[in-house]
């Protein structure tokens, strides 16, 4: 397999797009990659877009030739990949097997969802097709539902308490502060959290990651070729792209109380990379629910099983400190628009190693890590990048 | 890049399962496939799935991680893929990609979909995801209409006839009642198909493929592998997997009596297997309307632009004549269950290079290809397949 590295990132701003639809945001975000990648639209080969649910909330799948007919890219080809929560994460890594195979030297990678513009109860339903909708969803089970019972039984287990996840939100809110893109950019407080209302208890409203509009790309190149295509481009490799699965249910699963496919993908990760835990500077991690940070945190190596809440209490994952989780405000603050936040993930991770993150710029980063979860956990991918110098 | 192989092909009846869900669908192919492959399960490395409007008809997405639930497979990586009608062929490519890259050796590939325990109506709209939602769909444009507008363009530019597109369904059904798989396993005449109903002029009930549930999967293996994994499977080499996009709104086109991206699609297809349409032995294309096998029998340089009709209606595309086209009885006899159709196109040409096909089978066939298509164009998917001896 030939290495790939990243060349460019393009992002739109995340949050409520009332003049701007689908399209826009797409093509928005793809320019913007192209632009920072510094090559020419001809010189992508292929497309792969991920987003989870066009066909409820738009009326339009095929959304691999809708990329390409917006990007006036035809006729290359493009493909769709949709794995829930995880969609942009496993396009990124279907763009990386597709350069790795030889196939293809440049590929452009996009995502994105609309989502503030049906109902909300449109909306729960659409995301309720993340998990088992046999099992789970005709019975009755949201997302923040099935989340809670995770966090119930992380807090039975390890006595996680409700303002240790709490602490999660305010230290994600504070890095959302500080990235011109996020959804919400204002700091809140422990108080401010435990106040707010139970939407699934001992999930609160300020729990929870929002509904968002955005979209979000990246270009990707064979190393082995970035003279050619990107001579100027400050490249970032790929050293690992790993995914798992698990059970769809969640009842069905050995632990309640950790994403186990998240384990999995990640030490095969650490495999193929060579690096482990220890090495890795910063990490977006999949916060759609802040006991999902914690679960993460932990599956990931960076902490103990059943101290990811008192480590996130203690400030250890805030910017700058022990390791710096979710520097461009996560899920929570930045926003989660399904098919883009994989990608985001990525992007984030580009410009911490790139040293362009601005406020948010941690110390010398050298390794970063992306963790991208559909569902409650029945699909993990992970991305390891590092710096090229 | 890697050669890959199919070692083993899956497929259930096509028809209406009402005893039978989309799960139980699913694990019939794929069990199949793998007691063909003559592996054991524990040797597939990754699952690739095809399905187009599972969230639109069953509530349900992240498809990948069900399919690894559903066949027991957890924590292997899978994922889903969509593009419209081609979602299958694309699912086979993307399986294709994985093992070339020498990311996995072994790859399990399945679609299906369940379409006739929902009204007519929801699978209408489920359909008209795979065209243009803001320019077509909403506008009351339905799939059989824009086939419709591609044949009254062919009529007009080339003399092409009722008939002759009569004569596609009547030769497609002649096929389907020599597969014991197939929806409909009975002979009709030019007669038949010009008395049935219009369903948008010219396009009459029997023009049209069927609404069908099913399911099919295929497993590939690196073909260097071969002997390690799949000693005594009869392995049929893939020895091109491409891909081309269009507009995906069909006003937009430069032409509407040809499927453009077929041609970009076939012939780098050509170029990259080193073979031309003279050595094609026998073809699966995408009949979900009549009008759709003439402009695809041309498309991939059978025939003369124009002259399509004229040779279906001759018989030149008749089991073991000029070229054997749908011996499967194609998506007009055999079934269109959208996410099976182009990985039964290719377990269909396996059959063929393995003299398996029955009372179907092309004489000596070597080389045999498969044309999937998503939409009324907007995605091209093509497969070329041989004999290994």
């Amino acid at each position: 397999m030939r290495s790939v590295s990243i060349i460019g990132i393009g992002l739109t701003k995340f949050g409520e797009h009332w003049e701007t639809g689908f399209r826009e945001l797409i093509v928005e975000a793809a320019a913007k990659a192209v632009a920072d990648a510094g090559i020419e639209g001809k010189e992508i080969q292929a497309l792969y877009g991920g987003v989870m649910a066009s066909g409820r909330l738009m009326g339009q799948e095929h959304i691999g030739a809708l990329l390409a007919d917006q990007l006036g890219m035809n006729p290359l080809a493009s493909t769709r990949v949709e794995a829930a929560c995880a969609s942009g994460g496993v396009a990124v890594r279907s763009g990386y097997l597709a350069v790795a195979s030889g196939m293809y030297d440049v590929v452009a990678v996009g995502g994105g969802e609309k989502m503030t513009e049906v109902s909300t109860e449109d909306v729960a339903t659409a995301l309720g097709g993340a998990g088992d909708q046999e099992w789970e969803l005709f019975n009755g089970a949201t997302f923040p539902a099935l989340y809670a019972l995770m966090a119930r039984r992380h807090m039975r287990e390890y006595g996680t308490t409700e303002e240790q996840m709490a602490a999660v939100a305010v230290k994600n809110h504070s890095n959302g502060a500080l990235n011109p893109l996020a959804q919400y950019q204002r700091e809140i407080t422990v108080e401010d959290v435990m106040k707010s209302g139970y939407v699934a208890s001992p999930l609160k409203l300020l729990d929870c990651s929002p509904i968002t509009d955005g979209a979000a790309s990246v270009i990707l190149c064979a190393t082995e070729k970035l003279k050619e295509h990107a001579p100027k481009a400050e490249a970032v490799e790929i050293i690992a792209s790993t995914q798992a699965s698990d059970t769809l249910a969640l009842a069905q699963r050995a632990s309640m109380s950790e994403v186990a496919s998240t384990k999995v993908a990640v030490n095969e990760a650490y495999v193929r990379a060579g690096v482990g835990p220890k090495d890795i500077d910063v990490a977006e991690v999949h916060d759609c629910f802040t006991i999902a940070e914690i679960m993460a945190i932990e599956g990931l190596g960076f902490f103990p099983k059943g101290k990811g809440g008192k480590a996130s209490e203690d400030g250890e994952t805030a910017l700058n400190s022990t390791i710096s989780i979710n520097t461009s405000g996560g899920l929570k603050a930045a926003g989660h628009p399904i098919g883009a936040t994989g990608i985001k993930q990525v992007s984030e991770i580009v410009l911490q190693l790139r040293g362009q993150a601005g406020k948010r710029q941690v110390n010398d980063a050298k390794v970063g890590l992306t963790q991208n979860v559909g569902g409650s956990g029945a699909t993990s991918v992970i991305h390891i990048l590092r710096r090229r110098k």
